[in-house]
């Protein structure tokens, strides 16, 4: 068997950011490690919100030691005030795994969706049902986690890809 | 002469964000510190640019020590694409403080340009005109530093305000 590479997956947002953490290999076989999801009191003032999220964050990458992370593009929807919000959230997301060193990948809701359902336009409860599918010891996960997961899984095809082409250019 | 407390400002920006530092009492002194310009290399992936920013914001913390932070509410304009990038940056600038433990105020970017010029719609140059005035020590700053020293002469009106109803809470 190939080796394995830890992947966290964030599904960024204020009110319930999903992580999930799982191990690929560059064969495609999937492991579920751990996954939660982070709600920092909404009546804290925003910076306090922040500085909750990120510290969660922090301490999910002192534990499980992902070698890289991926976070969902956020859907824009037309209300400039919620994507600041929402922006803000991402932003942490971002910054966490990029000041623990880690290469830090973005990829929109449909092509997350269509890597685990097969389709862009799948809604969140078929995304938690194929995630117990690929991921049978994730058990029932809350919608954000499963979103988390289903972004590391997304992230697991690419990285596959980079991976062997690495490894092609090591052996060359 | 009263006690001065120090007050972190920042105009949050992914291209270039400004910071200034200064001291102000009760009376409404205001006394320069520092101040200057955060742009991190636009070639960088989104999380290593907000990597950058929070890591200089990080050091300008320790070396200043600032007592509280005051952040300018982004304009939100009317394309959520560019809300969400803006927001992204913004996030770090409230956590960075939030997480050294200082707390963190907002105002709108009306509130501030009022503080210290007296009219709400002062465009940039004025604001900086203004800041020489107010900060003479400041000397000449670039925009974005003389906005983020405007963000903090802003809220050493409130933090003063603030200051004497908790000495007279204190005292009570």
């Amino acid at each position: 068997m190939s080796e394995m590479i830890r992947i966290l997956g964030i599904d960024p947002a204020l009110r319930s950011a999903g992580w999930g953490v799982i191990e690929a290999d560059a064969a495609g076989r999937l492991a579920f490690v751990a996954a939660g999801e982070i709600k920092p009191d909404p009546k804290l003032e925003m910076g306090a919100r922040l500085a909750c999220l990120h510290a969660d964050l922090m301490a999910i990458l002192a534990e499980f030691r992902p070698a890289m992370a991926a976070v969902e593009e956020t859907f824009v929807n037309a209300n400039p005030r919620s994507a600041l919000m929402l922006g803000q959230a991402r932003g942490v997301c971002l910054l966490a795994p990029a000041s623990a060193g880690l290469p830090v990948a973005e990829y929109p809701a449909n092509s997350i969706k269509k890597a685990v359902t097969g389709v862009g336009h799948a809604d969140k409860r078929q995304v938690q049902a194929m995630i117990r599918v690929l991921l049978p010891k994730a058990g029932k996960q809350g919608a954000d986690a499963a979103d988390a997961l289903a972004v590391a899984i997304c992230h697991s095809h690419h990285a596959a890809a980079a991976g062997v082409s690495a490894q092609a250019r090591r052996s060359a």
